[in-house]
This record gives structure tokens, sequence and C-alpha cells, in this order.
């Protein structure tokens, strides 16, 4: 049987399925190039840029299984809040696969110098960000809109656990310069899995969108930038 | 007339509109981030956090009324790639939003803190992605290719860009561990630059996969990795 003769509901479950792929492929991502950093393993790093073409090419994939349901079977209502909905996480998940490749390519520099310190909150974040991923597209894949909601919220865990990193970087590069370009590559891993966890957020807010049928997204931003208007109406 | 009632014309006129005024006022985001942090003006940073709010909002009119183009015209072939193209810009130009939030949050940190040095690189950086956000919309608008196709190009200058701006910065701070933290903060300033030229070359890429019918994403990509990839099979 041709892709184009499947039944509508077929293509959707092999739309979902080209999903979960992705995302166990970006988890595993990110779980590897951490691996890599932590244990100072550069062929995990490697191996993370090796596997960046298949989260590419799947994200291709998605985009024409949606493009195609939606030419061909002009579908509508929920079905098509679905399939839109896939292709922005399959951008989302595409940009977490390309976030875990910056953090093997930071481990690679990284790993021209002595260990700085041995990491502790850096691999927790990972776990937490991996968790926000793996849950969103659980989320999505069964419409469950309170585990999209718990997913965004555990996105202020990350951004606090980031700035403790941040702090704790700062004061090695103060107290030591020989640290600075090391803390600096460390910085820099610690914004690409807080941004990977904004990813997963991303990927919550649509999933509530889908299953609410009203946009929800830019609230929880909102919310992060009242605490710095505070300077509002000063112009 | 409602806009229910418009044609489909007029509504393709007004996603068009509604798509540009979002990416001019991204565009403006950019250069008050960039001017409030290199005249050191807090004014124009509290106003860059102020307008985020009718960006997002835009994101979620534009989603809204794609969404109603899907459901209730059915479109074919040419306008299903330009609807579902403009919901994924519509997606980047609301991050390139989020990006000159972030600048300005690093800008009033930085205005805690005496000038480090008069910034010449990172305006420079900012006129470059300004740039290419404009023709990368002006591309789309148009069903330019070539246009598209250069803005990708451009995304090359941006990164050498910051690995200069990045490399002086390091270099400040090994000389003089008092400036660490503005350093790092201007260097979270060139990566938030460089991440806005990539979001105009991820438009510059739906533009050619919407003009050609077919993808061209990740190519870019797999050039820049290839250099990386020496290290491939050493697992």
């Amino acid at each position: 049987m041709s892709k184009m003769e499947r039944p509508f509901d077929e293509e959707l479950k092999f739309l979902k399925e080209k999903l979960l792929e992705m995302a166990s492929r970006a988890e595993e991502q990110i779980a590897l190039a951490i691996r890599g950093l932590k244990d100072r393993e550069e062929p995990l790093a490697c191996r993370v840029l090796d596997r960046e073409e298949a989260i590419n090419q799947l994200d291709i994939e998605i985009d024409e299984i949606a493009m195609r349901l939606l030419a061909l079977r002009q579908p509508m209502a929920t079905d098509l809040r679905f399939i839109t909905s896939a292709m922005k996480i399959g951008s989302d998940l595409e940009r977490i696969g390309d976030l875990a490749v910056n953090i093997a390519e930071r481990t690679m520099d990284l790993l021209k110098s002595p260990q700085l310190k041995p990491l502790v909150d850096i691999p927790r974040m990972a776990e937490l960000t991996k968790d926000m991923v793996r849950d969103a597209l659980n989320a999505f894949i069964n419409g469950d809109e309170r585990l999209a909601k718990e997913v965004c919220e555990r996105d202020d865990s990350v951004d606090k656990l980031n700035d403790q990193v941040f702090r704790e970087l700062l004061t090695y590069m103060m107290e030591d310069p020989a640290t600075i370009s090391r803390a600096v590559d460390l910085i820099l891993v610690g914004r690409h899995l807080e941004r990977i966890a904004d990813h997963a957020t991303n990927i919550g807010e649509d999933v509530i969108y889908m299953v609410k049928g009203k946009t929800i997204k830019h609230h929880v931003e909102e919310g992060r930038a009242t605490g710095l208007k505070t300077c509002a109406g000063g112009e």
C-alpha cells in the first residue's frame, strides 16, 4: 500500500509515531551530550554530531506528512489543530537537537583543558529538561492538558538552576582568571539547557492550545517579564 | 464586513500585512535594545519590555488567521505552503522578539556598572541581523528565492562577527577579572544576536521551501557541522 492510500486515522498514527521517534532521539541527544560532558568522553560528543542528521530528516518527514494530510484530507477542527501542532512540535524538537549539538561542541572545547570541577547541577538540569521533553510529547500524544501544564510550570526550576550555575561559575572566574574560558563554556551549556526547557514549554503550550482550542501562549512569558517591568513608564 | 466573509485573496493579504507588521516590530525591538545598550539608555531597554506583548499578540493573531484559512478555505498547493510557512515565520518572529527582550535584560544588568568599552562590533552585528530579518520577510512576501538564499548566506558573517566579539571579551576577562561579569553579559548579547540571525535564516529556508516546494532545511547546518565531524567514527 502506498503512503497516499493510507486511511486518515493511520496517517495520523504514523505522524504520532514519527513525532515520538523524533522526541526520543532528541532526549537521547541531550543525554549523550551531557554524559560526554560529565564523563569527559569525546566519542559521546562525536556521536551527538553524527546523529544530528537523523533528527533533521525526521523534521522534514513530519512536515511532509502534515502537508499531505492538510492538502489531501482537508481536516477540520480537532484534526486540523493536531496537524498544525505537530508541525510546530517538529520544529521545536529540531531546535532541541541543534542545542544538544551546541552542548557537544562546547564539550569538545572543554576537553582540551583539565576539568574545572565535577559537574552536579548541569547534569541535574539536563535530567529535568529531558523529562520535560518526554512529558511534553506524551501530553501531546494523549491530549493530556494537566501534564502539559505541569511541564510549563517546571520551566521555572530549570531557570532557577541555571541562574545558580551561572552565579557559581562567575565566582570561579573572579577567583581565578585561568578558569574563564572553561567557565564561559559551561555557562553556555547552561543556557543551551535552559533553551531546551523553553522549547519543551512551547510544546506544552501548544498542547494546551490544541486541547482547549485557544491559546495560552505568552502568558508564562508575561508573568516572567512582570518582575522586570518595574521600570515601565520610565521613558 | 466580518472577517469570515473576506474573500480568500483578501484574507491572504491580511495575513501578509500582519506578518510584515510583526517583522517591523521585531526589527524595532532589536534596534531599540541595541541602542539602549550602546548609548546606555535604560528607558530604551524598558521600552523593549513594554512592547513585547504586542508582538506576542500578533503571533497569536497570525496563527488564528492561518487556522481559519486552513479550516474554511481548504487551500491547495501554493496557498497551503504559503499559509503553513506563515505560521512558522510567526513563531520565528516571536522568538526574535524574545531575544530582543533578553538583550534588554542584559542591558539593564550592564547599566548597573560603568561601561566596559564603547561597543562597535555588537551594534554592527545587530545591523546585519536586522537587515536579515527585513530581507527574509520581503523574500517571503514576494516569493523571492534569490533574496532568501542571500539571507541564508549572510548568517556566516554574523557567526564570524560573534566569534570575534567572543574572543575579544575573553581577552578582557583574562586581563582584568573585574570585567568578568560585564564581559559575560556582552557575550550573551552576542549569542542572542547570533540566534536572531539563525531565526532569519530559518525564515529564508522556509521561503526557499515554499517557492521550490521542496525543503533545503538543514543543508546549511550540515555544512556547518562538517568541519566538526573530523571525529566521526571515533567511537
